[in-house]
């Protein structure tokens, strides 16, 4: 039986600018009742994704901000502790959009996908690789970079859960692949283990220079994660009909006012360029194919998966700040309780 | 018999910011001899495009930049005035690639377009509705813009060689058109007389806000001739899944160092749009389909052209700066010499 208390983290104040411990606030309370069709999951894994910063913003972008005083939103893997709907039996495992809270109790239709009983996989990559992570960088290199054998791909925030990811599977398409990243360590990851061709540390190298030595035949496919100077730089060495796929902008995701834009942007007309936005909601007939090969790969070792995993509720906060610190390698994760 | 001098106005020097008379010079010249497999074209119409100014800067983008001391490049009308190739006889009409001169000498190849003997309408249209900037209009509207039956349409340079085309097609392809252009007396042609749905005037209105209320279901493809801060403004306005066309950056290519870019492009990512750029070059397969229908709306009289036309060589310098001080309505063209 679930216990009637849980601990849970609520948005007290919308941020300005960077995230600040004051803006959450742990709190105990009485947990609802299980409702008809509705199912009480234990979570044991939270997902931490820079998407969470914006939806703290009064304008979220396309989906719902969180309101002040809710719990944080989050997608999350657990376990089904009670159900009231018989497709979702007690026991069963699920990744799905859950909270910063020990328990969630919700209707199950278009948010939560089962786990296999026995994936053969670590549960976490449910949130990761096999998780939005895997479908975002699938999806957006296959249908909006649309990678071809022989081009060059440069991604940025090469190191984290969804950069990672596009670097390997354009590197099993095989393309040439440059990774843009923060760290020494981050930087031999990805070509030591993960087989990137090259990678450039944006902090302490000129990306524009680096771009030019390590992508001699220019920039077909540019996977965007930061937005910023960093695309900027890049747009600097596209191709001519090369594709740019903006999937987040981590480094203006804090800023209260826009800064300028890439006025380099003027390229993508002298090279007959696209730059799409992008988000893995658009594309939900290509999920159950994406998941499979993902599944496959990871399986068969062809793709390679790190996670930086924190334990316990209450260090949430400190761990979604730290993807903007570029602290964080792979896959970030919460841990709150035991499987 | 053709003479053995012409006039011709060359590049003195590389302009910085606004040309200036002082970057051109008006020169007497020799004319070369016309070379077995070549043609002499005596110039009447040059068409005056913003692109000009592009290659007038040492980095010129998709083409050649015009050296220092060489004749200005331009599209233009002419008719053959001595012939040594066999399939372009004396007295045949071209349209191609010339010069601001009053002789081309150069090999048919790749550069002219036969102009129909009888067109039944003004020759000089073959610089105009029916050249460049009707293939621009077509093909970039309906290629990378894309626009279905019911969605808005936006155009800047709304007035000009362009976009008077791009807004009238997209009228006839049953989208609401909003024209984004500079006075009084071109938002009211385009309104009154080319059955524009509204005209937003940039230098006196809020340009946002009037996007808000002329376009109350927001804006699905945005035909960008100008680039800047009319962009940045555009972006507010997008749709899901809209479609930006870069066609032109009429507002920065005087600017020697980039001005900042369009800092709403994080929009791009919200909204899963793309901007793309385009140039006609791209869609060569398509000039045939695209010059039929343009010429049959142009003669059933669903196209309406104007014209802006100066006359004398040396006004040529003048017509293109009038350009970039939004001067000119419809197509720019300076007549040199009588048809």
């Amino acid at each position: 039986m679930s216990p009637s208390l849980q601990r849970k983290i609520v948005l007290v104040a919308r941020p300005e600018g960077e995230i600040k411990d004051s803006d959450f606030r742990l709190e105990e309370g009485e947990l609802p009742e299980t409702q008809p069709g509705q199912v009480r999951i234990r979570n044991v894994y939270l997902s931490i994704d820079p998407a969470i910063r914006g939806w703290l913003n009064a304008s979220a972008g396309y989906v719902e901000p969180i309101a002040v005083g809710d719990v944080i939103r989050s997608a999350a893997i657990g376990q089904i502790a009670e159900s009231k709907h018989e497709d979702y039996p007690e026991g069963t495992w699920v990744s799905g959009l859950m909270g910063w809270e020990e328990y969630s109790t919700l209707s199950p239709q278009h948010t939560l996908r089962k786990i296999p009983e026995k994936p053969g996989v670590p549960r976490s990559y449910y949130a990761g690789v096999l998780g939005g992570n895997g479908l975002t960088a699938y999806l957006g290199l296959t249908f909006v970079g649309k990678p071809k054998t022989g081009e060059t791909v440069v991604v940025s925030a090469a190191a984290g859960g969804v950069g990672s990811l596009v670097g390997q599977i354009a590197k099993l398409q095989g393309c040439r692949v440059i990774g843009i990243t923060s760290s020494e360590v981050k930087a031999r990851w990805i070509t030591e283990e993960l087989g990137f061709d090259a990678a450039i540390r944006y902090r302490d190298e000129d990306v524009v220079k680096e771009l030019k030595a390590n992508c001699p035949k220019g920039i077909d496919v540019y996977f965007d994660n930061v937005g910023g100077m960093i695309l900027n730089d890049v747009l600097t060495r596209i191709n001519v009909g090369s594709r740019i796929v903006l999937c987040g902008a981590i480094s203006q995701i804090n800023e209260s006012e826009l800064p300028p834009g890439p006025s380099n942007y003027i390229r993508l007309l002298t090279k007959r360029a696209s730059m799409q936005g992008f988000v893995t909601l658009d594309y939900a007939k290509q999920w159950p194919e994406a998941a499979k090969e993902l599944a496959q790969w990871v399986r068969s070792g062809k793709l390679l998966v790190r996670e930086t995993r924190r334990h316990g509720l209450e260090q949430a906060p400190a761990a979604l700040r730290s993807l903007f610190l570029g602290e964080n390698m792979g896959k970030s994760l919460v841990q709150i309780c035991e499987e």
